[in-house]
């Protein structure tokens, strides 16, 4: 597995252009993975992701062992078959879950007890049961159990979790038997630059085919967040792929790849969606800003998506101010388009050996600006459109 | 207009295989149109709706009225241009809306006055206006105002409401200026069977292309509706489309086009759908029954749809009791789709003169038997299907 798992093919920088072999596909990275906690990309179908450009999607064990249970998807074939998604699929372990959404945890060595978010029903999962849940659920890649520190916690305690976490990466290590199937060991060590790079050179000494950087995007300050990746990436080796966990608004995107990331998952394109946020080369603007009531031309005139080529912004306000269903589809699909085009763009300047002027350009036309201006130039342009 | 509007093609007793001819396209009938009051048919695109077979849909004047104002949509080159659906479209007056939606509502020959449910701001329509904003909307057929008498009324309620629709069908037809665009009149009369009949009678005197039957499904048992059809459309010319408004339950549909109904709306099969109910040939079952938690075959193993072809009932059952999205829109594309495969069916064994094999067997499948009784139907096709 290891071997075969990740192939390097060309650097800019730091930034790094690569494929995910996987059962399910070649996954070309740096990638992008929408996130379907619950088997499923809110309001997406399968057909929608693959026609998106995505090839590889997220999925959750903790909820899916809550709900519907590991047992139900293992008797339905696994989890491909379940949610019918034939591209890669990656589960994490829950261990970020449990320290999230459930309340009342309890860690010990042996594993967590902690309570449902959905009845507060007691469960107890061990490294060994995160590893046979994540078999049985057979996923392309999955994520060995950690415990991820609280933002704020002391280096004491943060060391202790990190410690933790390094020997349920042995024993998930050890627990792991599925083939075609890769197992990625996560690095912690909080806000602590002496700890991550303990992190990473300890569970860099064991045969994982992948590393993860957890522990981040958790409420620290974004520099913060930044600088921990460069401290964890720093001591892991260039051949296998490394995932930022939890990081994936436009900008961290471009940030996390400079600093060598390969993969990414996050929520936020999909949650801002359906609360009517969309992204554009020029910021996100918010739907719901009374200038779009009336504006006849898409959120993004240049943007290939469904959503701009179909509809005006006038008509998503609409959707989005008379609570129609349609509305959280529409944005999700275009701020997932949004994504899937800049990845797509980011790993071509990286094979130009581009990718810094592409850097400088998107982070540069993106700084957030005050929405009423953004809205003034659409209507330039809707002008000098028509006239 | 009137006499370019619909084709009789052929009949099969008293039900009608024809077309309507519009400005978007020729729409064969009997056809059942998807409702989507607020120009958009609930979690689906304009592409679904065309994927799912239907050349036609159902918007609201009231809705799009109040939200986000005919102005509005007038500005965005009209109804079609604005939800981006180039098939044909029926816009309701408002009347009915009124009726059932709006509180506080005040009738007299000049018009309504009735307050919005959104925001309980003041609006008047007269049967002048009711014309005006269809003709900004742009529809393919438009409604007259009508004034809708309640189940239970008293005949001379009923012969008021009647008479008053009566006056204002022809003050509609009056004010209905633009080319390319149907009108039809209503026929009321509640309950009573001379009204009904005074009712087509006095409409039909008037030259208008189409002509509805209203005020049923309002309450009534299902025999008096079906009664109070055949009275109204005994009276109705078999050169014009009838159009029966409010009615689509599958069995309701069927029974619509025995006594000779050429078009349909209703908001039922996408409204049970978000309920989790789903059309089988058998009948309806509910997804959140338990036996489908486990149970690895679709709803419906021989249809066509996305949802069937694609996912299991248990996957189904997941996504309800997750309350994801997806489940919303999986569910309304399976209900529409059994619509548009029975309309089909339909109209094919009217042209081939077989309408009442059909009738009688689907209405012999379909009579509700015992959830319970389905599900074991189900799990003995899926023990056949793997031996």
């Amino acid at each position: 597995m290891s071997k075969d798992h990740f192939h390097l093919l060309k650097t800019s920088g730091n930034a790094r252009a690569g494929e995910l072999l996987t059962a399910h596909g070649v996954v070309p990275t740096p990638v992008f993975m929408p996130v379907g906690s619950q088997a499923t990309v809110k309001t997406l179908t399968p057909d929608d992701i693959k026609a998106l450009g995505f090839k590889m999607v997220l999925s959750n064990t903790y909820h899916l062992y809550l709900r519907p249970g590991i047992d139900v998807i293992e008797k339905m074939g696994g989890l491909h078959s379940f949610m019918s998604w034939d591209g890669a699929i990656l589960t994490d372990s829950g261990g970020y879950q449990v320290f999230s959404l459930a309340p009342l945890r309890k860690i010990t060595d042996e594993g967590v007890t902690f309570r449902s978010h959905i009845d507060g029903s007691e469960h107890f999962i061990s490294p060994e049961a995160a590893v046979e849940f994540q078999e049985s659920l057979g996923a392309d890649v999955i994520m060995a159990l950690d415990e991820c520190a609280a933002y704020g916690d002391s280096k004491e305690k943060v060391r202790g979790a990190m410690e933790r976490t390094h020997r349920w990466a042995e024993r998930c290590l050890k627990a792991h038997h599925r083939k075609g199937q890769a197992l990625y060991a996560i690095v912690q060590g909080g806000m602590f630059s002496d700890l991550r790079k303990q992190s990473a050179e300890t569970l860099t000494q064991l045969d994982f085919p992948g590393f993860a950087v957890g522990g981040l995007s958790i409420g620290e300050p974004k520099e913060v967040t930044l600088a921990m990746l460069e401290e964890s990436i720093a001591f892991l080796p260039s051949a296998k792929p490394r995932y930022l966990m939890g990081v994936g608004s436009p900008e961290d995107l471009v940030e996390g790849v400079a600093r060598g990331v390969d993969v990414f998952d996050c929520a936020l394109p999909t949650r801002v969606a359906r609360n009517g946020a969309f992204f554009t080369p020029q910021g996100r603007i918010n739907i719901r800003n009374a200038a779009y009531k009336t504006l006849d031309a898409p959120i993004d005139p240049l943007c290939d998506c469904y959503t701009c080529r179909n509809f005006s912004a006038a008509y998503l306000s609409h959707l989005f101010r008379a609570g129609e269903l349609l509305a959280l589809r529409l944005a999700t699909l275009h701020n997932l388009r949004f994504i899937s085009n800049l990845m797509g763009n980011i790993r071509q300047s990286i094979l130009e050996g581009t990718f810094n002027a592409l850097r400088g350009s998107f982070l540069g036309s993106y700084e957030p600006t005050d929405e009423t201006t953004r809205v003034a130039q659409k209507k330039k342009w809707l002008e000098a459109r028509d006239a």
